[in-house]
Parts: structure tokens; sequence; C-alpha cells
């Protein structure tokens, strides 16, 4: 609290003030560009906040923040604050109560010199918002672009060299499709055709959808976390790639469908996530793995500046072991709430105690003291 | 050992001599009273010891007695004994060594300042006999009742305001039901039927059975832990309750069944209970299964004085995220047996090393500090 | 480095170029006799390191033995270097690096005093050649044999006591049967077939092959470590077997094969391993799960001198609760990947922090400051 400090921050509550009302336009398509956020970040100093919706990875991110010693602030919505203030460690320190969870308190977050960590949740409720919000996100605000657009998902996928799916147009369905509607909703409406027939009954409305083979294999979920500045993991452009943990989603009713078909029941298979389970690879095919963790970051540094931060490729392994991607989660993923402690790969980087939430608050740790925020930062 | 702890030992001793020829009765319905526990426990002071049947959950019991320093006894029979002395941080401090698991050592365990923790076997082989035990019990021996009797859960359920299956009268059958015989077995002997018809060919005496719609989702097994004591944890009654854990149950055969039909085999469904394995729920749940826990602590403090300690609802999430519960457990369930060590929710309260064994040796030692062991012990 | 060891050490160079030159024979098919691995580590002194293949668990045996101060030494293609340097934490001190992982560098590891510790892929690439290779390796090289031998190994399981799946001769098959080929494939190219006909037809070639009734239940691998020199554990022989950790395998694709049929695909089932899942089991299970370690440990003993070290016995539950065994690995497996930080059974003996990897660190630093290496290495 010295007077550099204080000077600095009023320059910046100023600067916030004109930025804060920006936001407050109903349409605005431009992105905020990065030396607004830099100048943003300049006027925070050292003394971060960690922000996120209180939803989705929530408790894990407030955790690992505390186990660094970094405040953290819960956007909330009233009927959520009794959960979060029910953990005495994953609590934030701080609530703003919001009555909407798709408003996002841009001036309250940077006059808290709070960086927003997106989740699912939060990228479901903001949406386009997070585009000009001027506020610092932890990553980079484009890669949540190119992850909500399913072309651009899949220009991504194919450029950094990722065995894939085959897509097809309506007119092409030759096989058992998944159709995917645009955007993260935890995997809810997601249904399969057999052919356009079957399609053009079930799916009046087509705008966004994507049409994609159905894989066969098992499904597994490897948490990756990219950091520039890190001296440990997989060498991945100018940083490291680390394997953070890994798990298999359970969706409601399709991972007990078989229950029921013994019992003489049937159901209409439905792909609601309702939760995680652990899981951990064959080791001979952790090079794979980290390859396509690699080639993920590398193309994302070739279209849109990189991916610092969590991430997630959601894969198939198939009978021979070989592993294709159907899907890229560009931020934290729920899976990693298995391991708020500890996790069996975590371990080899890190010893224990290290989840992805707390990594997140590390990182941006080390990033304040280096000087090289807006390396993590956008 | 001071003289007012002699003197009270010796009254409590006669005292104990008494209840202890009521227990070799066959035949005993009235319910032992409170202030005979409490007499019980005034003789123990603050020198109590943990006791349970060497089953079940015992291994994490002893453990986590063991973690606050609390010393253990194991009801055992001989061929059972080996094992539990086999490890070195979780066998009991002394054995009480059982010819028959169903008869309780009464006397040796209030003579030892034992309070009793009920696990599933225990519930299961000491059955009726745990009403008029004199030996104190944690938790609160009323909720065993309610736990056993299917329509008094029911009953429980519903007070508790939780969304439950539907159930049926025999003639009423019209799908695929669930049938349930009394008393926590592991699962064991549920079968599904269709029709009134194929209900009695398969069950002729059906004393007792539960009839419930079967339903169709993911199950979902979340541990809680309730305290009056506790100033942390989400707000129920007049303490609070904490999420501990929790778990998906894995059932022989139906839960490989698909591996059967997958190479041309068939069998008839089984719903044994082998094992458990770990598991988190989306985030966005939690604010619902806290308030079902909540409900559940509430309602029984309206129906029959509260249940302290830890407890689990059985429940169903469909795919449109709708929690329904299908059973109440009154007890550590099994399911708690994967986290002796840490748990991806117990962390947010505890931090690293908390289990429900272990929560409970320190809810004990926080009731028995603060001379309020009647408030969670009967 | 006194004199006595230098000594020793020149002694046991140049037996080394003997023993050396003879494993560059294309068919050696005596063994190695324990003698000349006893000269070996009294050359090794009390300085000795943990070698492995980079592949199956090395990280975790690498992470162990770290925790315990033991230098490591991994035997590493080039391609899988990157991987292995990536994890700081579980990268082995020093790396010999071969074109062909079934290259086994044995003068190169016997020079730096390392003790090799075989897992499934070694196993599966060095075959019988790690029956006269001198290098000292950690557990019993006759197991190995036992393992590799489909009718030893049914033989060593009937000795064992161990319930285990009735085997058919081709001309018997009545049932659907498991058809298994010799070695550690993990699981690729297991087939079902029904009858005679359907065997010759799509295995040609049936040398080796075990034909084995399919058994109905729950998949349970628990993993076990036998050590001579313990005094804790369950008494086995003369020794202690513990009880590390469980784990469930989960196959592609049999294991998401009912997510197919849920949406109208068909596939024919395939058992290739990709990974493991956590598991633990009914506590009442446990006497029994031991009982078959120690039954296992005991015919070792009578069979071919014992197993000391990690072993798993792969098993299935039914819905009866009966534990059949249909496979004994006698080595670390890699469902142990799971708990390279604790585990739900190895807690329970060492406390926080004990992995498979680890605790065969603490063994061997065990026997080599005891002066018994001879009775865990060969």
């Amino acid at each position: 609290m010295n007077r550099r400090w204080k000077s600095k921050k009023s320059a910046w509550v100023a600067f916030i003030y004109m930025v804060g009302s920006k936001t407050r336009k109903t349409e605005v398509n431009a992105m905020i560009t990065q030396e607004k956020i830099n100048g943003i970040l300049e006027g925070y100093g050292k003394d971060l906040k960690i922000a996120t919706l209180c939803s989705h990875t929530a408790l894990q991110i407030f955790y690992g923040a505390r186990q660094e010693k970094i405040k953290t602030i819960g956007i909330c919505t009233k009927e959520r604050m009794k959960l979060y203030e029910s953990f005495p460690l994953a609590k934030p320190d701080e609530f703003i109560v919001v009555d909407d969870p798709k408003e996002i308190p841009a001036d309250e977050l940077v006059a808290r010199n709070a960086v927003l960590v997106p989740h699912g949740s939060l990228v479901e409720y903001f949406g386009k918002k997070l585009e000009n919000l001027a506020v610092p996100i932890l990553g980079n605000r484009n890669s949540l672009l190119w992850e909500r657009d399913r072309e651009k998902m899949f220009e991504w996928m194919k450029n950094a060299g990722l065995q894939i799916p085959k897509t097809f147009k309506p007119e092409e369905i030759d096989r058992p499709c998944m159709v995917k509607f645009s955007g993260a909703r935890g995997g809810r409406g997601y249904i399969i055709v057999n052919s356009q027939e079957e399609l053009d009954s079930r799916v009046p409305d087509q705008t966004g959808i994507t049409i994609q083979e159905y894989l066969i294999g098992i499904r597994v979920y490897p948490h990756y976390f990219y950091s520039p500045l890190s001296r440990h993991g997989y060498r991945a452009g100018e940083g490291k790639v680390e394997l953070m943990s890994m798990d298999r989603r359970v969706e409601s009713n399709i991972d007990e469908a078989y229950r029921l078909w013994a019992v003489g029941l049937t159901s209409k298979p439905a792909f609601t996530i309702v939760g995680n389970e652990p899981f951990v690879i064959r080791e001979s095919l952790l090079t794979g793995v980290m390859e396509m963790g690699k080639g993920v970051v590398e193309s994302a540094d070739r279209l849109f500046g990189g991916i610092p931060g969590p991430f997630c490729i959601e894969m198939i392994c198939d009978e021979n072991l070989q592993l294709s991607a159907f899907e890229i989660s560009a931020r934290i993923v729920a899976g990693t709430n298995l391991y708020p402690g500890s996790s069996p790969y975590s371990v080899y980087t890190h010893g224990p105690g290290m989840s992805t939430g707390r990594r997140i608050a590390t990182e941006l740790k080390q990033a304040a003291k280096e000087k090289k925020l807006a390396k993590i930062v956008f």
C-alpha cells in the first residue's frame, strides 16, 4: 500500500470507467485489444485476484488460489451463495452477487484487480460477451471463439495434426452420426441420426450443427496445462505442456443404459454429463497424448496467438490403440474436479497437492512476479 | 483417573450389569432411553474408545480414530482377526473375539468406555437388538429403525421433500419395478418384475417387500456428515451438513452384463454390491445435493430426534439433471472406503487427510471436550 | 568408495564381461544361476540403482525410487525420451538409449549397479531372454516363466488353491469360451468362440492358446506386494503379503460397447486394455482376497522358489460373492499407475504416500541394508 501503488490504482480506476462504459452497449462485435487488457493489468500491479463464476470448477479454482495465497472473488447468484459459503477452504474471499449469471460485473471485477478464469459454465453463460469484455481473462480469449465455432474447431484440430472423425453434410450421412449443437452445453441434447431423413425430422433448425462420424472405442479426457513460462513439462512452442490429470465423463442416461436393458427396459439414449470418474491411460500411449497436446498448442500459436493455461482434448482410443480427437476444450474442464488434492499425473511434475486450479494460481503468481502477465492473460 | 471418575465408574458398572442382563432376553421391544445412555456416557468421562464390528468400513474407522489418537476396539470373529491384525495402521488397539458376529458383547464394550459406530454389516447382523442395546451408539439409534423399515423410510424421504420413485402395491404394477427386501443386504436378491403375476411367481413370501418404479439415469451416492456441533458446512437444522465424498456402486453381475452380451452370453441380472468406484458430480448440481442432505437432516429432527453423524442418500440423476432419491442409509456407507486418505470434497472443508472414519473421531473428540456427547451419541 | 568396494568392483567387471558375452548368443536356454546373480549383487554393495524399460509403469517406478533416494536408469528408445524427460520428478537419473526396445543393455546395466524391475512391457519385449540375462532382476525370474506359460500358470493357480475357470481342449468347447494367446499382450487379440468350428476358422494357428470358460461377474484386480523381509502385512510363507491397491481395467472397445448399441451401432468385441480406473472391494471380501494372495505366495514357494515383490491376481467376483482367479501377473501391473501418491489400501500399512513403485524401492533399500538382497532379487 505504498504511494506508487496508490497512484497506479487511481490512474487505472479512471481508465476502467471508460472501458466499463463500453461494455454496457448491447451489440459490440469487435474484440477488445491486448493493449487495453495490458493497460488494465498494469493498473493491477502484483496484487491481483482470481475471479470466476460460482459453478463448474469454481471450488477447485478458489481452493487452489487459497493454497497460493491469492485472494478470490466469486460471481454468484443469490441461490448459490449458501453452497459456496459452506466450504471454508474453497469459498471465495468475496462475493459479487448477480441476479442473472449471464451478467458480468466487469467494473467491479476490474476495481478489485481481478483476473477472470473461464470455465465451461462461464463460457456458456457469457458467450460472445467475453470477446470485448474489459476484464483480463486467464488464457487467450481468442481460443474461446475457436472453441465455440465448430468450423473453426475443426480447422484447429486439423491444423494441429490430430486424427479426427469424418464430418458430414446432411446429404452425405451414410452411417450413424452424432449431431452436435453449438456452444458448451454439457452434452445435453446431442443426438444420433442414421440418415438425412432422420436428421430433418428430428432437427428442424439445423443452424450451427455439426455432424460427425460416431467413433468406436473408449473415451479419454486428458487435462493439459500449457505454460509459456515453465521450465518443466513437454516441450511445445516456446513453452511446456504438462499433463495434469485424466478422466472419463459419465453421461445420463447412456452410461447406465445397459442396466435398463438387463431388466427389460428401453429408453432413448441421452448424453447429459452428470459427473466424472478417474482414469489413467496405458503408459505407452502417453507420448501420443503429449504429442497431441503439443500439436494443439503449436497450432493455437499459428492460428490465433496461443492457448496459455488449461485445456482438454476429448479423445477416443480404439482397439488398435489409435487416438482420435473429437473436440477441444480451450479452458479448464470439469473432470479436473476429481483431483483438487493430487492426481496420478501431476505428482510427476509437482509432487503431491497440485490441482489444475492451483496450477492456474501458481502460473499467475509466476507471471506477475516476472512481469509476464501479458503472456498468459488476455 | 481421579476419584470422581473412579466413583462414577463404579456406579456405572453396577448399572451396566442390570442393563446387560436385560439384553440377554430373547424378545425385547422397548428402546433403551437416552437417559440410560447418558448415564453410561457420564461414566466414560473423556476417555472414550471407538468400537465397531470388523467388517464393512471398520478399517477406515479404526484408521481414522488412530489419526485422532482415540483407542479402538474391534468386535471380530476368529477367522477375520488375521486380516485386521495385518494392517498396522488400521488394526484396532484391542479385539473382542466373538463366535457369532450377531452377538454383541455389550458388557465388555461398556467396560472399555466404548462408543459403537454402526455400519451396514453391523446393522444387518445386530438388527433389532440395537434398539435396546445398553451401549452408546454414534448417531441416533432411532435412525436405524427408520432405515430398516421401508414404510418409515418412505415417510422420511417424503417428509424431507425428496423427489422419490413411485411405489406400487402388487396389484398396481404396470411397468418394470424393482422389488426390495427389508434390511441392508448389500443389494443381494433385488429383482425386477413387470407384473403382479411375475411378482407372485418369483416372490412367494412378500412380507416386508417394497415395490418401486425403476428410475432411469445415473446412480450417485453422496456421503454426508451431519454435525450439530460444527461451525463449518451447509446450514441444516441447528448444525451443519458436510459433503464428505461420493461414489458409484459396482454390482455383480449387472455392471458387466454388457460384456456378456457382446460375446453372445446372457444371464439373469443380479445386483450384489461388490465394491465402489470414485465419482464427482457436476458442480452445478451440488446445491441440489446439499439441499437434499439438509432436507433429510431437518426431517430427521422432526420425525425422530435427528441424525448426527454420517449418512448417504442413494440417488439417480436423470438426463434432465433431476435428482431423485431411492433410499437413505442412516450411517456410514461402504463407498467412503475409497477415501481413507482424502476426497475431492472433504478437502474443501478440512484440507487433505479427512475421511469419514476420521471425521467420526474428530466429532467424538469435540463432543467429549465440549461435554456434548449426548447430542451425537444415543 | 573404499578399497574393498573397489576391488570387488574390478572382480565383478571381469565376471560380467564373461556373462555379458554369453547373452549375445542367439539361442541360450539354460537359466542363469542364483550364484551368478549373487556374485553380481555382491559387486554392487549397497549402492544399487533401479532400472526399467521406459514404458508400462516406469514413471511410477522412477518416482517411487526418487522418493527413497535411489538413483534410476531408464532403458529408452529415442522417440520416448522426450516423454520421460518431461516429468521432473519421475524422469530417470540416467537414460540408456536403445534402438530396439527388445535389446537389453545387460553390460551397461551391471556396470551401473542396476537391479532391473520387470513390468508387463519389459516381459513382453524381452521374453525368454530374461531367463539367462546376467542382470539382477527384482523378484524371482522363475516366476516370469510361470507367468508366460499358460499350462504352468494353471498348475500354479491350482496349486495355490484358487478357484479357477474351467479350461477346455478345442474339441470340448460347449459354451462361450475366451481364447487367450501366450505372453502379456495387454489383452489385445483375445477372442470369444462358441464352438470348435468357430475356433478353427478364427484361429488357424492354435499354438500356445488357452481356452477358458467365460466367467460371469465383475472383474477385480488387487495389487499385492510380497515381502519376505517385512514385519507388517498378512502372514504368508515366511514373510508377509500386503494389499497395495486395486483397479478395474478398461478395455477397448468392449467397455463402451453398450454406448454403440444404444445408438444403433454394432461392432466385434475387442479387449485391448487402454487404461485403468480405481476400485475398492467390499471389506468382507478382503479376507478372501488376502487368502488368495497367500495361496499364490506359498504355492510359488513350493513350485519355483517364491515370488518376492509385486504381483496381481486377476479375478472375477460373481453375484454370490465368490472370487475366481483367471490369471496371475508375476510382477507390477499397470493398474498401480492410479496410485503413485496414495491408495485406499496402502495407507493402512504405510500411511499416505506409498505406491507400489515406492514399495519396490523401500524393499530394495531394506534388503541392501540387511544384506538380504538374494532373498528378493534373482
